[in-house]
């Protein structure tokens, strides 16, 4: 068979042959913007003949820092094409991580949307690198920009005669692009996608058997394009000829419910709080959609959410699961056609799993270095391995916590039903391991939250003498409203064995969190570390 | 990202542990034959460890000789996942072109169905390479075997320990099996499949914008397992987890037709004369059937054919085309949603055409080394490039007469529409080319062939002094009709350019056909050498 390689060139050229009349529709501050596939490649062309111009090699790492909008799908194709790296830089980071990534990647060049320039501001004059800033929008302020030289993104175009000379023969395993994921401690760890890597991702998407994207969808991905290259549903879009709708900045519900309708949207994907978000809007505000399949990922959907796509609205909600280290797709819970005669409310449990691994992948689940039955009730550490899974971070001394014989070690830790579903029961250094057994504390915060007088819980693991570490419960009760250890006990035993229940419930005005919100663990862990150490 | 290699044990290890459960059901002489894919598995590692013991090693070519069953199946998964090379042979070819091929192959084992081991009779004594031979039946009578020693199948896998050790890590540049395809003159030409081809082909097949194989399909393939890997359907069907229905020795359009029902089948694929004889059978004894699609390749299907199944029996009718030498799917005629506006005639006559190249082929129209326009009217001759596309003939210095600049020259004229529709319009071999320009030689017979008083009828190119070649029409009337010159002219010159015309029509009892009915153009050429060399 000939050795043709796997690069982008096989996407971009097969879509621009076969699917010059599809479009590319974006929403702006000014408005709805749309333009052909055929007009994408010639700006695509463009840009690649810019950014040459302006010294970039193939290697290179140039980043974006920009909404999704058609510039941002512009440039995920003319960085790769010429061989050099598409480095997608998250705009939520705090600052001192965005120096920290785009000095870590060597940014030789910075693409970044008008309005979010001033996230540069307070590292602009720590960005080594750091060679040239192209604004994208219609007409910037270019004396707004913190960094010099500058340049208008519109302006370069402009002035570019179109390359004809993408290389097809570009090496399947050179680098495409690369994202950061951030770390449970420290800088933010980057990830390199291979183009052989982005291509079998853009296959798996279109299989019949997972996101099925094809020519006749039109695809809204509300998951930024600064995550995980937007799960991949640019590349695959623009392959099978789909039309594409990038919901711009800062979309609101509002916002997503009108572009749904207006561009009669088939498939759309984003996380649990966009759609949490969506259907509130909906409720509020009945509009008839044409979605074939809501995509959900990121984190686990509640069940009620599903229920109310599925039930009220009649949209299919696909649960899927994934990491910036899988490109992302990894699982999707689709149901078997063997499983259409069970009962509706166990369907919905199966569905509501982060669902089957996705043809092209392994998977194992690892115990204390031992394979864990897939039985639905085993905990075990969720093993990836495959063509589109990072096998090392960039530059990074953490690769030798997170790979192990040629496998990720993802960090969740999971169970796999005998069916083959995988269900995300806990992140590792959340689990709580007692005396050789493991504690979900995830399922434990749920059962306790499910209490109509609890504000919010969370349980830890302390060290303990006998057990090596029994599980702790923090509870918040929810103002005027009082809650007693005895309440939480027994909830709690009506749904898990003797050896699950916490040693005790602590009560506090609040659990302590992270930045973004979320449950700070181990603050909780380090103040209680001796709680239980005198205990026998 | 991970060196994880593209082969078959991806696809086995997959559907082994996601799929146990789904069926695998033959038609037999005795009855219905089903078992789940788990039993399927198990039968495989058998017969990987059966071969072993015979002395079975990587590289080496084991052949089978077999209808569409179960353990024509078994095989083709045991010998790759081994490393050997799974050599299928064509029952339909002469003795001495089986012989050829098994040599030229050096094949070491056969597998052979018990009915089928007469075609070995004649060459019994001239297959120095073969070491072993396998019958594949129930209880087979081995005194009847022509070649010596020999071994019932069921009772090696009755004695063999299933193995455990087929390589995940087996290159994916490694063969995986091999078909021969007749040519023109000569010994047939031999393809050799690669892991990586068939990996990538199989997930072509499960796009949702080709043939969209997936869990709740039940798959027919009526193309023979020993033509070009029954089109890819029994790798993508076992990855994807299809239930598989395998029609087993020389199924009638009747015995189809009770399968497609009984089963539920959902996608079927064979040729055109499959098609037309399920269409008479369906016309003559309606039955219901769940079809979502036939597939149909090989040969061009009538547009008639296809408006039957669609618009009688509402069964979509889906046109591809491909060959031995590209795995073999090459292009898919699938209706683009920006054309679901145009008259149904004119879909129809889209629908007709080969279709769209495949996602990860790029193709190229080429006439005199330069790249014709894709008008929908410049004829070229179809050229194909990607990874799933052979680069050489096995062994063979006729390779050097297909293969060019890293291009398959597929030996097809066609065109190609603005919308990458591609229509096949002659072999390259029968194009008349006249004064520079083209006239294909099959639409001028289709023309004939309209005639109601022409019972056949073929065109072919002779040397003209002036023009290098020029059309003659040799016409077969009908019994007890007249069919004078004049009035294949008149029909002609409604259709086509003057300069297309023949320059003369010869009437003939008969036109020279080959052992498979095909017209033999190459004798008339012959022939009427000289024909026209005399006038000017």
């Amino acid at each position: 068979m000939m050795p043709t390689p796997l690069n982008l060139f096989n996407i971009f050229d097969y879509s621009q042959k076969m699917w010059p009349e599809k479009w590319i529709i974006t929403r702006t501050h000014e408005g709805t913007h749309r333009y052909r596939y055929r007009d994408f490649g010639e700006r695509v062309r463009r840009l690649s003949s810019a950014l040459k111009t302006l010294g970039v090699e193939p290697g290179d790492r140039v980043a974006t820092l920009a909404w999704n909008n058609y510039r941002h799908l512009e440039a995920y194709f003319a960085i790769p094409l010429m061989g050099a790296v598409l480095h997608t830089v998250n705009l939520r980071l705090p600052s001192e991580h965005l120096r920290y990534i785009i000095n870590h990647a060597e940014d030789r060049i910075l693409l970044v949307d008008e309005e979010l320039l001033p996230l540069l501001d307070p590292i602009r004059d720590q960005l080594p690198t750091v060679q040239h800033l192209i604004v994208l929008g219609d007409q910037p302020d270019l004396s707004k920009s913190p960094i010099v030289p500058v340049s208008s993104y519109e302006v370069l175009l402009g002035g570019a005669v179109p390359t004809g000379d993408f290389d097809p023969d570009l090496p399947e395993d050179s680098p495409l692009g690369m994202c950061y994921t951030s770390a449970t401690t420290g800088n933010p760890k980057g990830v390199v996608y291979s183009h052989r890597g982005i291509v079998l991702h853009s296959l798996a998407m279109g299989l019949a058997n997972t996101s099925a994207i094809a020519e006749n969808d039109t695809v809204m991905p509300v998951v930024p394009m600064f995550h995980a290259n937007a799960w991949g549903i640019p590349f695959s879009s623009i392959w099978f000829g789909a039309n594409i709708v990038l919901p711009g900045p800062a979309p609101t519900p509002a916002d997503l419910v009108r572009l749904m309708s207006e561009e009669r949207v088939s498939v759309s994907a984003g996380v649990p709080t966009v759609w949490l978000g969506v259907a509130k809007a909906l409720e509020k505000d009945p509009t008839p959609l044409s979605l074939r399949m809501v995509l959900c990922g990121g984190s686990a959907a509640p069940p009620a959410l599903i229920r109310t796509f599925e039930e009220t609205f009649d949209v299919p909600f696909a649960h899927a699961y994934g990491m910036t280290e899988t490109s992302p797709l990894a699982t999707f819970a689709r149901l078997k056609s063997t499983l259409f005669d069970l009962p509706k409310n166990e369907q919905l449990a199966i569905r509501s799993t982060q669902g089957l691994l996705v043809p092209g992948l392994f998977m194992r689940l690892v115990r204390e270095h031992e394979d864990a039955p897939w039985d639905g009730k085993s905990m075990g550490e969720l093993w990836l391995k495959g063509p589109w899974v990072a096998d090392e971070y960039y530059h990074d001394p953490r690769t030798e916590d997170s790979f192990e014989d040629g496998w990720l070690k993802t960090g969740d830790v999971a169970t796999i039903s005998p069916e083959g579903y995988v269900r995300l029961v806990d992140r590792t250094k959340d689990l709580v391991k007692s005396g050789g057994e493991w504690i979900s504390s995830v399922d434990l915060e749920n059962a306790i939250m499910a209490h109509p007088d609890v504000f919010e819980a969370a349980v830890v693991g302390v060290p303990h003498p006998k057990w090596d570490e029994r599980p702790l419960a923090f509870v918040v009760p929810k103002e005027d409203r009082e809650v007693r250890k005895e309440d939480v006990m027994a909830l709690l035993s009506e749904n898990f064995p003797k050896w699950w229940l916490p040693d005790d419930v602590i009560f506090l005005p609040e659990i302590p969190k992270t930045s973004v919100g979320k449950f700070m663990k181990r603050a909780l862990r380090d103040q209680y570390h001796q709680y239980l150490s005198s205990s026998q």
